[in-house]
């Protein structure tokens, strides 16, 4: 007997088909001794039916109109999962995040979680009955007004959600099996993960990997939550999330458990900045302001006879027109050659916790890129990760190449297809 | 300056042309200087396809995931129409029944309104915004829980806000140019009525008339609430309903204001029934508490030699079937005949509160539907309204007699189509 905490995303309930094979999935759940509260996102492409609508009104809806329309997608999905399970002849009771206390910030469109509680839910469970959730809404702490917390808000409310009433296990359900060592779209030797550490999954997140986002595996690290990611559409055991490899296994735990590829980037370069106290300074201060977020910052040795140096950062494509046109203002000011766009590059990423035990990593890896024929433009590291940035077109080429390079080929063929949780 | 509730119904605001439609007659009604707060329903056939998806996973959904679940269709009307106010550069602020403060029973469906707390709006007001809130929904005193108030709920709503609020004039928005003396698609001649009392609207919407429903017009009553109901697609003077017709105009009120019919009706006739005490009370009490609304009763005169009677009585067709099972399994108790059950009737009714000093109208009624060959099987009455069933095959026809021996045919051609004004 237990406390599980169960999410679906839209693409398992896209209809009343799915809705119904979910709801057996609950049901049995419930039926195995278990309380249950499930998460739930908008069913299929709601979500993007609603922003179209809104698009055909004004090209710039106010965030807290966006919001008031954009939770009746979970109204929808939740109340029509309370139906299903009803209709096996279990109680079920739909929640919206403000019944189901999640307190938010008032930033509307990227609300935080500031608080969770769940009297509500806790008092369903107690009355037997299952408790469906609305995922990636809340109700904001100052304006009371309604919110939602962005792109991958659903896993954060099950999270958070799994947090606060401290359950057994978050389990987020998906349409792959689990977390691979790579994309398998890309690298079709890539194996299912038994178990990720939170700071594993956290440098997988940051480099490209889609399956949980950011902020919920924050969440989880912080209140040590075990997260089960799995296919809402087997039963295998997908992977676990967790805050360590369990120790003595048959075997050694890998000195990499995944790479991770992304093609979502673009390098800006500054060319000719005078190397100067400040100036790069007031320029990523300016990029800041904007909110325009930088990944990896690369500058050059000063040429001495110039005084002269060239400043090259990665950031999101979808931010590259702004900070382009931030650049542009500061040129006469900062005084700076000219500007350089590159959107043709990918970001390739290692991923460990057994990274910080050995070393040579980074010789293996850049021997292997090598041997690919691969140019390594940039590099950044963490304890646990190595990132490089090469040519778009060389990326999944380098993907294999690490795959085999550090021996994360499967023996057995899981080919799955890979692919995103949904919001 | 004054302050104005508008209420929009779901064909008004079918599409995001219709939206903005909208939205420039309630900027327009702004810069004439008033507080404008609007009651919007769902979308065109949002509700149907809502409804439509709840049928695809179960055939009795639970009535508290039912609200849940239609309560999303004005959640996306509001949204939007809020948008498109803001996008013509007017503040405007979307607001749940809960956040309007609509406290309502929980009879989920049918709720009723007990209290409107409308704090959130009046400080939208206070702040310079128009308020948009959400039609049909409200908030359970007791459960919390969100509830739908039925059919014509919005109506309700608008009025129950006006009311609280104290409002200047609810205005009801629809698709046609008012309330008219019959419905123009069966008597051509009919004409728009300047002023409707709220008992004759009460005994119209009773009637048969479909523009306003019964619960909107009786909280109107009660709160001497004026209401303008008028068309979206026109700036035309509509039909005021209130409490007197304003006296000394120029023509002496017409002693009839409007005349209805219905086709929703059906006759259950009970034959041989035994003229004992309580009998009748016998049978009455077992439709009562099957929650069936029975319409107009008749009784024969029971014949002296078998002691013996027949009881005929209306009810809405919908209703046939289960009054006719349970008057089968009281056969046995009573001892009656048999059950006769006629679904071709038509009910016409005058409606006219000139009714009460005007004795002579039943003559004159009768008389025009002696002359147009149409037979009387039964008859009620109240202060100011009679209604006669006849067959339906003879309903429009006798409608059009009425119309014309009432001297309520127009001069003019005001021909529009007659509907109703969605919930």
């Amino acid at each position: 007997m237990g406390l599980i905490v169960q999410k679906y995303g839209g693409s398992s309930v896209a209809d009343a088909e799915g809705m119904k094979r979910v709801a057996n999935r609950i049901v049995a759940a419930k039926r195995d001794g278990n309380q249950v509260v499930v998460v739930v996102s908008a069913m299929g492409d709601t979500t993007d039916e609603l922003i179209d609508l809104a698009k055909q009104i004004t090209p710039i809806p106010s965030g807290r109109e966006l919001d008031m329309l954009l939770t009746a997608g979970e109204r929808i999905s939740m109340a029509l999962l309370a139906m299903a399970i009803t209709n096996l002849g279990h109680e079920a009771r739909s929640f919206t995040g403000s019944q189901a206390g999640v307190i938010t910030t008032s930033a509307h469109g990227r609300a935080r979680i500031i608080d969770v509680t769940p009297g509500r839910i806790q008092e369903a469970l107690a009355e037997g009955a299952i408790a469906i959730v609305a995922g990636f809404q809340g109700i904001s702490q100052d304006t009371k007004d309604v919110t939602t917390l962005g792109r991958g808000g659903s896993d954060t409310t099950a999270v958070a959600l799994a947090a606060a009433l401290e359950a057994d296990v978050c389990e987020i359900y998906t349409d792959v099996d689990g977390i691979f060592s790579a994309d398998p779209r890309v690298v079709p030797t890539a194996r299912k993960l038994k178990t990720v550490t939170y700071e594993e999954m956290l440098e997988l997140a940051a480099s490209g990997a889609k399956v949980l986002h950011l902020r919920c595996v924050e969440y989880a690290r912080r209140y040590d939550l075990p997260i089960h990611v799995r296919s809402s559409f087997t039963t295998n055991e997908g992977t676990w999330v967790v805050k360590d490899h369990p120790q003595g296994g048959e075997m050694e735990q890998a000195i990499i458990s995944g790479i991770a590829h992304d093609k979502s980037e673009a390098k800006i370069t500054i060319v000719g900045v005078p190397d100067r106290t400040g100036v790069a300074a007031r320029i990523f201060q300016a990029i800041a302001d904007a909110d325009i977020n930088i990944d990896m910052i690369v500058q050059n040795v000063s040429a001495a006879a110039t005084g002269l140096t060239d400043i090259s950062f990665t950031l999101p494509k979808d931010e590259g027109a702004d900070a382009t046109a931030i650049l542009q203002k500061l040129q006469g000011e900062v005084g700076f050659a000219s500007i350089q766009y590159d959107d043709q590059i990918g970001k390739l990423s290692l991923i460990g916790a057994g990274m910080r035990s050995h070393p040579g990593i980074t010789a293996t890896f850049f021997g292997a890129m090598s041997e690919a024929g691969i140019n390594i433009e940039m590099i950044s590291t963490s304890e646990i990760r190595i990132s490089i940035i090469c040519r778009q077109a060389d990326l999944e080429r380098g993907a294999k190449a690490a795959h085999a390079a550090f021996g994360l080929d499967a023996d057995s063929n899981e080919a799955v297809v890979y692919g995103g949780t949904g919001r």
